[in-house]
């Protein structure tokens, strides 16, 4: 564990929190990686106990509605035998509702383990870490991190090419608003990917260069000679008519098809955080192609990822 | 069981499901109805637990809102040890969301033993589990099926009958859109019951000699010498002006009060799936007459039947 | 326990309820504080479970919005071991949906141990204790009683004072529509306090002294000498223009600032059932300020209570 991933509350005591890929040494991802590897196995038997979690309370904080997501986490912790609280607060009413902080005192008061939050802006994560008494980990912040999106992915990967080391990762779409694309940038470049970035100049970061990754702005270069290719959704609602032209002028230029795809290596693979958006990032038969599309292996992944963070959180402090 | 209860996932690995009343032989039947008996005194006693899922996950999908249906798989399987995930989903965020298919995908990546779905549309949960690895109880489709009902009402009226073969059993109303009605016409056919529809000609189906009961239009002749009288739900929102003139016009003809009540067998059982629309099917207080009205058994059987379902295609793969 | 605390339901059976504060002996109370204690320490391990009530029910039916309260009671039901069920009625689907009672008598027939209800309506706790056969305890029932707000407080004084008998307490702020007063008056006239309440004339009980209480208009002249001072949760979004002329004259009259707060003992604890309005009950730095405000104790205190009622009613039947 590095220096980075605890953080000492305001009461002065120390708990590991997940609100990065920064809060983790390379040592740190094998070892959840290594853990997850258990944990997808178990979650593929009939009883997927392993209740070291007994007796411990895990709340799911989500001021961003992610049924996904949020199942994720709580399917996590309740086959690690957590009590798991839901708390889903609607942006609409945190207007006239208690501050994030006020909120996060509160919590903190009932004694939780770890509270895994979703948060729509930025560095949220890190502000309730620092007034809380135990672990957080980040379910995405913003346009800052989503750190165990990043561990799925690599987890995901390390499956299929048996390693993550030397390979060509192309990243393309919404660069710019995307937290998945800033976790797996640093995550990949930890563990010694060579990352590209493909986006139209309107959804691309403004100096790409300082994230140590490579820009482009035309597919097909992008992609040439790829291992893997992730692709990123795009946030219809506020795209059209201010980062785009059109859904339509969109998939022709950065949705994923046969054509394009045919520039990465024959046997590169497909992965998408979810939901998808049909035809809008990717053709629809593509993303149903189970030879090259590994989305859902994301989304089992996902579990298991989630177990092995909360264990390492919570449960290994050695 | 028979050669419908198993189906052939995407994958090629088989599962039980409960999709409809067809789903089960006789014996099957027979079968979850005994079970269900020990589930009924089981729940009576202080400890409910009677954990034979314990380790595997349930997941409660809902598309339309039902807190009763979905409360009652909830306490299902939570009474059988098993880990219950809620997810509901908003039928109106379902157009800027997911499709079935990719959100059935989803939720199969995580492993679920066992989805409850209720949609609005028709054959939903057969699309379901044809996608899924896991096993499918049908919890209410558009106006196509709703086994579970079914096979409450018959352990309801086992309870107070002692049979179902011979009886005269008349189901009265919305005969048209209801999937109450379509599942107890099967089930209750299959156990040698006599069934009648009773219905406007609004809310009538086509061809009702085709689903092996008698139609009529005049609730005194429909109801004489009935022993069960099931009552359904009347959607209102729907109704007035299309269906039926009025409600008021509706109680007239088609409410269930004491004279009409009277043309039934002296011992004649009130059901009613609930919740009920007082003074629109039924006058309130023959609702709340607890030797005539059974619909509150009808809830406590409902859970009993539903852990009994969860156990048939869950525990005992023989 | 004396003859408040069992109701006859409609059945015959009986049950302990907790409604409101004359539910209670102060033999009961005490009890429930001593065993409150324990629940306190428990709450700090890593371990939290002590299921004591393992196999039982509850059901959270929640017909306001309260994440605070509805947490506080799923949590305290889970850590004892019991199955916890969220049931939450939007108050605007009330209308076209069943009755209370229609409600009840449906969950009382899925056999709970025990309903945690909170309702807008003074009373409706009443009427479900009257209608099931499980405890009910009053989560908050419109300007009528919280009961459990008040042995929190109890608990929170008894933590700090060592004792409530001959403390002065002052109450401030919407007296008229407050249920936390209302419990609190009672709990804390029972076990012996002196306790003042402080209020605009617009939001002062018609007959103050009916209650016990000592009532004042102005804020220096009630703090004078208190121990303890209770400050209330304004209803923003009913006040303005009603009730009170603007939120900055209230503050101006009616918050606690370190001026009104001199006034007061040396060692008065600020307590706030919260959530707080920072600068219109209470000043912001005040109200964080860990020497004076006890405000997130009672969040914990809140959990521990609310285990040791629950144990109350329905663990240890003598």
């Amino acid at each position: 564990m590095n220096v980075h991933s605890t953080h000492t509350a305001a009461n002065g005591s120390t708990h590991r929190h997940l609100l990065g890929i920064e809060d983790l040494s390379r040592e740190d991802v094998f070892r959840i990686l290594d853990r997850a590897m258990f944990y997808i196995e178990n979650n593929r038997h009939q009883d997927k106990k392993h209740p070291i979690l007994k007796g411990r309370t895990i709340i799911n904080l989500f001021y961003e509605n992610s049924t996904r997501t949020r199942t994720s986490f709580e399917l996590a912790g309740k086959r690690l035998g957590a009590d798991v609280i839901n708390m889903t607060v609607a942006s609409s009413s945190v207007k006239k509702g208690e501050t994030l902080i006020d909120t996060a005192m509160t919590i903190n008061a009932m004694h939780p383990d770890c509270i895994a939050m979703r948060h729509p802006e930025s560095g949220a994560c890190h502000l309730l870490a620092q007034k809380v008494n135990c672990s957080v980990i980040n379910g995405g912040d913003g346009m800052h991190e989503h750190p165990t999106q990043a561990l799925l992915d690599a987890l995901t990967i390390m499956q299929h090419k048996g390693k993550i080391e030397g390979l060509q990762v192309a990243i393309c779409g919404d660069i710019l608003h995307s937290r998945v694309a800033r976790s797996n940038i640093k995550l990949l470049n930890m563990l010694g990917a060579k990352v590209r970035i493909i986006a139209p100049p309107t959804l691309m970061p403004s100096c790409p260069e300082s994230f140590g990754v490579e820009p482009f702005h035309d597919m097909r270069k992008g992609l040439k000679g790829c291992d893997i290719i992730i692709m990123l959704r795009l946030q219809l609602e506020r795209m059209e008519g201010n980062f785009i032209p059109s859904v339509r002028e969109y998939f022709h230029f950065w949705g994923l098809n046969e054509e394009k795809l045919s520039y990465a290596k024959p046997d590169a693979l497909i992965m998408h955080p979810g939901p998808i958006n049909r035809g809008v990032e990717i053709d629809s038969k593509l993303a149903d192609d189970l030879n090259r599309s590994v989305i859902l292996q994301q989304v089992e992944m996902g579990v298991a990822v989630r177990q092995a963070a909360l264990e390492f959180l919570l449960h290994d402090h050695g």
